[in-house]
């Protein structure tokens, strides 16, 4: 009981970002600053970005040359390894909750589409169908349902078969992968989880379970089928920054267990069309942009709900210019448009009143029909047997190729 | 804070019995009365014991005639069912934590075989090296080895392969047998599993997150491969009491998630030598007779060890008799020795006074000696492909015959 008054009282004090919530202080702009102490991340400078650049010879993705992916762990120590010919591998995920993904849920996907290619690598996709039917109280055949289509969806986002295996906890879970769960489960205590992740004693213990499922992929041992005698290969999780709190367990513990800790490349929040201080939410489809929307629901979306920092008025417009710092549409152009001297031009112009809102929702709109026309076009092309095949538990004999 | 002093109170007050403890009252004997009402289970009586008799048209096992097996779960309902035809199968199980086996540890599976033939039903025994990994610090593979070891003894019992399907959770948890956990833990908290086996918050979540894994084999879909279109086939799990705790928490889950509570059928705790205050302790061999002990460890431990209810002289014990409440010989020959009417003829002699307590403890070193030669002749026996073929997955067409 007091540990949970002291969350709430945390709540109003601070801003809040786990797993399954991220809210500002006093509905303001999330600080990432803060949140970089708070977790003991490291910020993601241009130094790296020009490493990168340099390691892959190909020019950095535009999310990391304009910090959308902004802190990390350890990715040093990926490099440093990586320049001495040592490789590694990716792992990310999902956890299925619903049935269309918004362009948020695509943005580590793209990003780590990018690093695959980028340092041809192998990689993980880990579907949690448990835990959301755990946390949303989906049934397990729901869940399995899920995932599968969000399966087609992240296909879609062009990653290599012959270096990519797409998993579902529900088809998964077992064997090395189980042994690895008993091992990091062994090593946290329920008050540690609960410092971690917030649980209190009404939660239902298949959520203090789910900790080491989430963990485990970071370990090459838990994938006897690809890495069977790569034991030292290091992990790298691209994710949003909400997703630390696993991960921070999981280094915790790595040593403990005799394994390597998984660095981490971490993402900004995606902001809802409403503004930053908004969350985009599954009750509120006008609040994201789906991969479903039609170029019509599109259109109506950005110009009916697009939070903007335009003037109320031409004659202010022109006078003052845009605030740029809280316009969603400029927010979302520097996630999506890749041209940087066009962006450029448009903040410079917008900014200074020259251009107006209308004309960059314009281009916002055409930015993201074609994204999502394309996104549309390439999923309607993955069939279930690529699904399966994709899921297949198999050796990768060319992923390091 | 305040739970653990709760149970550190309740600890001094009462007996504790739980998967993990067993103690008795102020040092005393267990109250199985008490154990009964607290747990809300059923005592078996006589009119169970001539029902099992004349449906299975054999002699009721001495274990369940003299009262070993003395309580139930909803065994009435197994065997209404049984009457109109309706077949059953049995779940049992062992925590591997170590290389020999005690007499205590052959009881539920000397029953159970017993069950098997004459019921002639399906059996499934759960190895559960996760368990004894978590709770006594043991690696995976030492585990995994335990396990595989003591499957021999088990084998040895007599289990018929065509009707039994032996299992490590290591090997097996996944697939359909994970959904279920799944499922089971979404329904219960970790306030509930805090009040069932007393965790505090400095436990590790791996002991949080195991009661669903001994939990499910109570349900017939965790094993597709034998029983994939007999969703309704009803459960029934021969124990000690101390694990009733576990079968409590699934009997109360099992109607929330659509599937039918599994039976019980409970038995005592077998006593040390030292008498039924005292403890069977790993720690101290000469608590217990193993089943690798020899036929002069068996002699010493008897003569040395075994507390009687026999007088300080010959001359008081020809005058008082001996107490066979409290007699460890009288109450091992309850168990082992088979032959009622000898057993009657010994516990009157040796009431009486006009037999000894040497000419006793003879008789049980004769019983306990033939008893434990012959398993190990038939553990010799056990080869690894047999544990191989106990342990596969398959298919057991032939185990309602």
């Amino acid at each position: 009981m007091e540990k949970k008054e002291d969350q709430q009282l945390q709540q109003e004090e601070e801003q809040v970002v786990n797993p399954w919530e991220v809210s500002a202080k006093d509905g303001g702009k999330i600080d990432y600053d803060k949140l970089i102490d708070k977790f003991g991340c490291q910020r993601l400078d241009q130094s790296f970005v020009d490493r990168v650049q340099r390691l892959t010879s190909r020019p950095p993705h535009v999310f990391l040359r304009r910090g959308v992916f902004f802190a990390h762990r350890d990715l040093n120590e990926i490099l440093d390894a990586y320049e001495r010919g040592d490789k590694f591998y990716l792992y990310t995920g999902r956890g299925p909750s619903s049935e269309a993904l918004h362009l948020g849920h695509l943005i580590p996907f793209m990003f780590t589409k990018y690093l695959q290619d980028a340092f041809k690598v192998p990689l993980v996709i880990q579907l949690t169908d448990d835990e959301k039917c755990m946390w949303k109280n989906l049934s397990v055949e729901e869940s399995q349902r899920l995932a599968r289509e969000n399966a087609k969806d992240i296909i879609a986002c062009g990653f290599d078969i012959s270096k990519t295996f797409i998993f579902s906890d529900f088809d998964y879970v077992g064997g090395a992968f189980y042994k690895n769960m008993v091992k990091v489960a062994k090593c946290v205590t329920y008050n540690k989880v609960v410092g971690i992740f917030g649980f209190t004693g009404e939660d239902h213990i298949g959520k203090v379970s789910f900790p080491p499922v989430q963990a485990v992929p970071s370990f090459p041992s838990s994938f006897p089928h690809l890495f069977s005698s790569k034991d030292d290969l290091r992990c790298l999780i691209p994710c949003a920054i909400d997703q630390d709190p696993y991960f921070r367990m999981t280094r915790d513990v790595a040593p403990r267990i005799g394994y390597h800790k998984p660095a981490l490349i971490e993402s900004l929040f995606f902001p809802a069309l409403q503004g930053e201080t908004g969350k985009m939410s599954a009750s509120d489809p006008n609040s994201a942009i789906y991969v479903t929307d039609s170029a019509k629901d599109i259109k109506f979306k950005v110009n009916k709900h697009a939070f903007t920092g335009g003037q109320e008025s031409i004659e202010k417009h022109r006078q003052y210019g845009a605030n740029l710092e809280v316009d969603i549409p400029i927010k979302y152009l520097n996630f999506f448009l890749e041209d940087d001297a066009e962006l450029e031009h448009i903040k410079k112009e917008y900014g200074a009143g020259r251009m107006l809102t209308g004309e960059v929702k314009k281009r916002l709109i055409e930015v993201l029909t074609e994204l999502v026309e394309r996104h549309r076009r390439a999923r309607a092309a993955v069939t279930d047997e690529m699904v399966d095949a994709f899921m297949a538990v198999r050796p990768l004999p060319n992923m390091f190729d």
